[in-house]
């Protein structure tokens, strides 16, 4: 990577003011692949307490989105077209973690995929899967 | 929808934290379809300033789920299984509106899908649909 | 619809050798919606004797994806980006009854769904739901 | 993986009419893990010549239901209650081959995915993804 492409990432990721609200912060870029980690907020919880699934949706989704990104011109933002999230276990832990990545490149569109995990005393725990397109757009 | 089954989907929503952080209210209960709504709020948008996605995620989400809800013993509560979203629409407005529905009930699974849409000066625009599966737990 | 497309539609259909090994014909074509019937051959059965969810599937992708069509110009073809499908019932009957249409049409992008139902002495089961994205591409 | 389950894997697809027709074979089955091939026969392809979406969700379906199976005990049947495939390119060689695996083992939901590869000439090239959920049932 590049160090515009990767000054890129964090620009528009420090933009997005809803990844401000939920304390989320990029922790990995490389090409193709996007790491991004969020704490569990007492703000950000379901009616069990447990991280909301739109808290695992917002960072899995980011986290696919920016992977995409890596591997566009300088002059492209991205946008969701469609994902798909498969929740497997509750959000119960300190952090979540976001591994977002380029299944499929394309000019037009790009295939993405995006594991998240929920952290806990050290340990990692699968809690979701996340499978999606993203489209280039003029940035 | 009886008292009872319309209390009880007050107090699962009134204890998820995500949804008072997000600034979102619950605007319509009846047997199968739950309308939730929520303002753009500035500390909700992505990086172009529209509604972040996880926005729109989540009260269609919680929509869909509180929708299967309505049709369920007291005794239970719900957690999404699975869930898709395709983006139409860029989230632009002053407040967001999710309208779900249940599909098809069961004991075991309940499908459900979620329209989202933007208003703006008193026009709406259809900014997202899901289609999802929800699963009873007990309580 | 004019007869041009309404041609183009049935030109498409008939080379899909996939239909024809199905059973499969069209059965309207209006608009942004196409409806597809298919009988349950003993040939596109699973291993408790319903209907394959592959015929389901194909069928509703096939609706869908004519229904984008249809409201495309004459130079262009649709191919599925992506498309989840929701089973909720057996395949259990005479035929399978399947109508896409157009939720957002678009140059890129056409966002469709399709529901199928099962035919049974003249009694209609929803089975599935269907939610993708076609993309145009040049004939 | 111990012989009965095996056996009951091969008896149950064995009885799929539409795997027969689509000449579609298993061949790999390890725990949690099941492979299919099957050729691009003239009579499954779409309108240019390809391999029809149909086949490819199909075998991808069927691979991902049947790793499900090898986990579950040998009263089970799987049924799919939602899958979404996401195609990546044409379905272009002499064969396809489907790899399902298990994601996360459940008691009442299995979730899976699946990537499917076309083979041409020796080559692999990876044409769809899909990921879905399992729900085992009484044989």
């Amino acid at each position: 990577m590049d160090a515009a492409h990767t000054d890129r990432i964090h620009q528009s990721f420090n933009a997005q003011a809803m990844m401000t609200t939920l304390g989320a912060a990029i922790t990995s870029v490389a090409e193709g692949a996007v790491e991004i980690t969020a704490p569990i907020l007492p703000k950000a919880t379901q009616q069990q307490g447990f991280g909301h699934a739109g808290l695992t949706f917002s960072i899995g989704d980011s986290a696919a989105g920016y992977a995409a990104l890596t591997l566009l011109p300088l002059d492209r933002e991205v946008v969701t077209a469609e994902i798909k999230i498969n929740l497997l276990s509750p959000a119960l832990g300190d952090h979540l973690r976001a591994r977002g990545r380029v299944i499929k490149p394309g000019r037009r569109l790009v295939v993405v995929s995006s594991e998240v995990h929920a952290l806990k005393d050290g340990e990692e725990t699968l809690i979701a899967i996340l499978q999606g397109t993203m489209v280039p757009v003029p940035l």
